[in-house]
């Protein structure tokens, strides 16, 4: 009997109890009932984000909330800085040229974390009109020091944007302490869901910017959506479904509290570093790692994609491989939205057990062992 | 007991087995599970749209993939026809103007269709790259007749898209067969499930079109989707639990035959009409109503408004009212998606029942009596 865990990062495991909300009849979205809802959620959605301004919804990808942060941001010729050290940061420069932004990439190695001294240096050159980040960049597990680099983008006229589809609501991100433009965020990944939902959260001062821009855009039109949910309405039909799974996963969010949600991720991932190292296995990133997913690289001699495909196909569990030039290289285990110990110990203990039958040499029940251990901290 | 039916011109009623098969647990989507399902979405998406070419799906509302229409296949300063004959023609002038397309709107009156001579007459003057219709025009009730309009348009080399939003899966949209360039399509109406999901079938004329275009885009990139498509694949991470309905939904749709789906909406409209009739009620369009949803007007004296809130909160019927100008002034009764005769009877006999207490004169009975004689056909 196969059962199947996922430890992907993105989609991640959605409640039962948010499941069931999404079978019920479908309801229309013009009525008081649906109102409520959406009412509810632009609630939660301001805790989760951490901010007193409107957090705009959008029946998209995590991508289409990207797009829409450079299309109503930046107009053609504008300069744009993007911090790119993996797939992700690398679709900021891949949207700027799309519309015409001169997109000025730094450019990061895979694993490391930008330094916020290289932005400030790029910033002092004038004419920068954004800088395009990442909270955490889901192909390395890297978590950008979005902290200090809001410190160095709050004193220039630029506007700072990060994507925290992967992360947000599984590590800290506080929109409005750290002076953050515009987050821009996802359904499935840190908020339980699954995907099609899509979110920015848009400070005053980005607001300011949108109003001179002059980029087509339509669908991903963020003013007509803050007119809309100003009045908690949607310019389109939305995705009614989700968001009434949305409506219960930030429930259960918030029940839990930010402060523990938080903390519970942190110690997560932090029984996944432990148990690599115990394991022998090394870090993709030591130094920068994330709590949202953790990169291990493949030992010597194993073969990465062999291993993450007999987790999946003979034993249930889901963990993702590697990335464009690290495709078979690293293996991404999460601990994003609902996970708790024993997701985390189920995954170490397979990994040890699929390691252990393609030969690689360690002491059984060493990672295990190492995840109980932070977990009784 | 308030038991709730809808009978709204989208969303429409998710059948029970595609909810259920929503509430399984999340599954990634880059697995060969997941490549199963969007294969078997692929090719019966293509029955439903009778096509032979690719049908591009996208997480967003049906409006994502018009903005897709309009800026994959026009430049700035193109020429392009729309035509607006209710709030969704007017969206798609909106949309040219947003991406600096001058739109050559025909503006037809409410409850009206488009004659495809003065399609004819506007093409004969050159330069028109596209003309934008709408199938049924949810806003009035309108078909329009794009099997006519396709002789003209396919004469030249203007690409004709359509709008199949509202009605795809409930009346003939013949693709191929009539030579529509582009055909778009949403969710949340014919096809039976939540919105969230948006679709575009794109002909070999319009691909050569694509391939010289010069707008931004990015999320709704045709050829990115393309060509992630044909590799049974998406370019951004997928709506995946709607994708995993629509399948459901789909298997639903052929088992029943195109044909008896169409003849099945035709009856259905029909009974709405003749139960209008035998109310003495008047449609808004009597010489070119769609099989999809019908307005009817409401009669003199009577609160329109006051009519659908009623049905709605205190039977839970859940019809539309009219928009715009017609707010008041019309309500619609759709018949589209996961209907058949007994929802029908319910809508009409809850009319029958609200009117009466309303202080509308007529012979109660007579609308489902109507409704019923049509269905013994």
């Amino acid at each position: 009997m196969i059962k199947n865990y996922l430890m992907t990062p993105g989609p991640t495991p959605v409640p039962p109890e948010v499941l069931l909300s999404m079978a019920k009849p479908i309801i229309h979205h013009r009525t008081p009932q649906f109102q409520k809802i959406l009412q509810e959620v632009e609630e939660n959605l301001k805790y989760l984000f951490q901010t007193a301004n409107n957090v705009l919804i959008f029946a998209s990808s995590g991508t289409g909330a990207m797009e829409g942060a450079v299309c109503n941001l930046l107009s053609p010729g504008d300069k744009a800085i993007t911090v790119q050290g993996g797939k992700f940061g690398e679709r900021w420069t891949e949207i700027c040229k799309a519309y015409g932004v001169e997109a000025i990439a730094i450019d990061v190695e895979w694993g490391k974390a930008v330094d916020p001294k290289v932005i400030e240096k790029k910033l002092s050159t004038g004419a920068i009109k954004a800088v395009f980040t990442t909270l955490c960049e889901t192909s390395t597990g890297v978590a950008t020091d979005i902290k200090a680099i809001a410190e160095v983008v709050k004193k220039t006229e630029a506007v700072l944007v990060v994507d925290a589809i992967s992360a947000l609501g599984a590590v800290e991100c506080k929109t409005d302490e750290w002076g953050i433009d515009v987050v821009v965020s996802g359904s499935q990944k840190g908020l339980m869901i699954p995907p099609g939902l899509a979110f920015a959260a848009v400070s005053p001062k980005a607001w300011k910017v949108i109003e001179q821009n002059k980029s087509p855009k339509y669908y991903f039109d963020f003013k007509k959506s803050k007119k809309s949910i100003e009045k908690t309405d949607t310019p389109f039909t939305p995705a009614i479904s989700l968001i009434i799974g949305l409506n219960a996963a930030l429930k259960i969010l918030r029940q839990e509290g930010l402060d523990s949600v938080v903390a519970r991720h942190k110690q997560m991932a932090k029984a996944i570093r432990e148990a690599a190292k115990a394991l022998g296995l090394e870090l993709l990133s030591p130094t920068a790692a994330s709590d949202a997913v953790t990169a291990i690289k493949v030992a010597q001699g194993i073969d990465g994609g062999k291993l993450v495909k007999t987790m999946r196909d003979e034993y249930g569990v889901g963990i993702a491989g590697g990335q464009a030039d690290f495709k078979g290289k690293i293996f991404r285990i999460a601990s994003m939205g609902y996970m708790n110990q024993f997701d985390v110990i189920i995954a170490i203990s397979c990994l040890e057990i699929v390691l252990s039958r393609m030969g690689y040499k360690f002491e059984l029940g060493a990672g295990v062992k190492a995840t109980q251990k932070v977990f009784l901290d």
